[in-house]
């Protein structure tokens, strides 16, 4: 998992590569000439998280009506409903999972446009879809997944960028600014204060992770890891519905991390924050919002539609380390499988 | 929350009387000539639960592709979404959270057609909305919502399936089956098993939940409950999330509570039921299923899209008695209001 996490930076260099980029692109211009009315993601798991950011993404960027599909209304009630107008994009690392591709197999005969990104282009979900990313992480040797979540991150970011551009190339400014994203994610994982934070764990029973906007999949992904590979009941809010009922279960012995920006998302936690203080909660921010008389795990300030590229790399780091520090192996979680077969 | 509970079987009786179901009948019929090509939820807290059964609903009931909305997209983000096909509901017990009044009207100036779904015909959400629905719960004194969540699924239901007919008006036999709801949920909450269940989790320091389909709003919900009643970190995850990572959290110190009906999503549920097992959870069976060497709270076999409205009914009262023994007040959440204003 620790090399997993610390490939990142090279993973990032290598899908902004012409190779792997300049794939995207074209992909992008297939669907921008195709013009879909709406976009639909179905994924599970890790994944799901980078297509809640694909959703989020393709709402703000696109301007296009996005959710998140469940299998089980194809998969198990035999639902068909009617995608002509629709793009449905299947984000799974493995591209094995027979429910998202039996997802992909009906959205694709009900007239969808259909996309699949994976780390396997003969995945049988590559070869169920009619368009394919690439997310070209290499192997994961762990079981809990960390480079080929950002992956699919950043893959999805150059997707809806370059169907926002039409032709699915990115104007040179915001070129310039991802091709930093290497080097602030070395930046970022040089940080000791994920490994220093993790005693202060040690012994929780429990912690909520809170997010909102481009943030809210960082916490839902924090706390999966956390459960994934710590054993530690971790519950992931958006700042908005923490405050219409979870708000009453944090007290001192909650540990809260809230991912905090600097951008819109990251104000708009502005009201959560003084709610959080006044039930005294311990609250730890991540991100690169500048919080006063709180501990940090600071990361450098970018767009706020990048910082799931570098707020998610501390957060990966702390559930390795406080794994380690309970005694757990995160290399080997109990009762997990690396591919889910669920129908 | 005792006294709101108990409500529910008169409230399902009232809405399904000829004033309010002719009143939603109405709305669907209006909805059906506009013909929507997708549909999409907007919903917070309690509510944002009854909000993804309607999205079951519609996917598998009406063959319209169906998504719950992040109201930050709209609010924080500014996206303005190309909603010109779109059916966009907003639900809400209160009608009156900024947010979602802010998501209705971006929406239909968008060219949206808008629904509100409250328990107040006088709220800004129902006034901004060009249709609406009341949902007539009459006033709920609990800060947890009980009463009203299951009267915004009951009124969502009638909804959808008045579209699915057209002119709003259901065919006899399904009239019939739902006119059997009051009673069943009396006899349902006549069940003494929630409150002798409720010291078996006196000392739990986390719980799961977990159901498939039509059951995974319920286990939703019920996660939701637990947290505001008695500040017990409950984690909900559909079936199949569950195998793809937080399996490894369950262990024999883990209870989980399974929602498992007796049609397609409660069959679904089989291949997880016996991994549960490998790992020797402590799983107690909530629903029509007949599951053999488990603790069960039994419910009347339904329709399973109906089962939603009897399921939650043991576990709400499972909340309450599990905050009585805990030393809690129900009534009175800490950190919590009734209405949540968030933007």
């Amino acid at each position: 998992m620790a090399a997993d996490i610390a490939e990142q930076p090279a993973g990032y260099a290598r899908l902004l590569s012409a190779e792997h980029a300049g794939a995207i692109a074209r992909v992008a211009a297939a669907v921008a000439r195709r013009r879909p009315r709406h976009v639909v993601f179905t994924a599970r798991g890790t994944s799901d998280h980078a297509a809640l950011y694909g959703a989020y993404l393709t709402e703000i960027r696109l301007g296009l009506p996005a959710g998140l599909a469940s299998p089980s209304a194809v998969t198990v009630y035999g639902a068909r409903p009617d995608l002509s107008d629709a793009l449905v994009v299947g984000v799974s690392q493995s591209g094995g999972s027979p429910d998202l591709t039996e997802v992909l197999r009906a959205a694709r005969e009900a007239g969808a446009l259909t996309l699949a990104v994976t780390n396997d282009p003969d995945s049988p979900l590559a070869q169920t879809a009619e368009l394919g990313v690439d997310i070209a992480a290499g192997h994961e040797r762990a079981v809990a997944a960390t480079k080929t979540y950002t992956a699919e991150l950043l893959a999805l970011l150059l997707l809806v960028e370059g169907i926002r551009a039409g032709d699915g190339v990115l104007p040179a400014d915001q070129r310039a600014a991802l091709e930093r994203l290497p080097e602030l994610a070395e930046h970022t994982l040089a940080d000791p204060t994920p490994a220093q934070l993790a005693p202060r764990y040690r012994f929780a029973g429990q912690l909520v992770t809170t997010g909102r906007g481009y943030a809210y999949p960082t916490a839902r992904e924090a706390a999966l890891k956390l459960m994934e590979t710590s054993y530690l009941p971790a519950l992931a809010f958006s700042g908005a519905d923490l405050l219409h009922g979870p708000l009453a279960m944090t007290d001192p012995d909650v540990p809260v991390l809230a991912v905090v920006g600097s951008g819109p998302g990251g104000r708009s936690m502005g009201e959560v924050l003084p709610r959080l203080g006044e039930r005294r909660a311990d609250v730890v921010v991540v991100g690169s919002a500048q919080v006063e008389g709180v501990t940090r795990m600071a990361v450098p300030e970018v767009d706020e539609r990048y910082a799931p590229l570098l707020d998610i790399l501390p957060l990966q780091r702390l559930a390795l380390a406080l794994a380690l520090a309970r005694g757990e192996d995160p290399d080997a979680p109990r009762g997990l499988k690396k591919v889910t077969a669920t129908m």
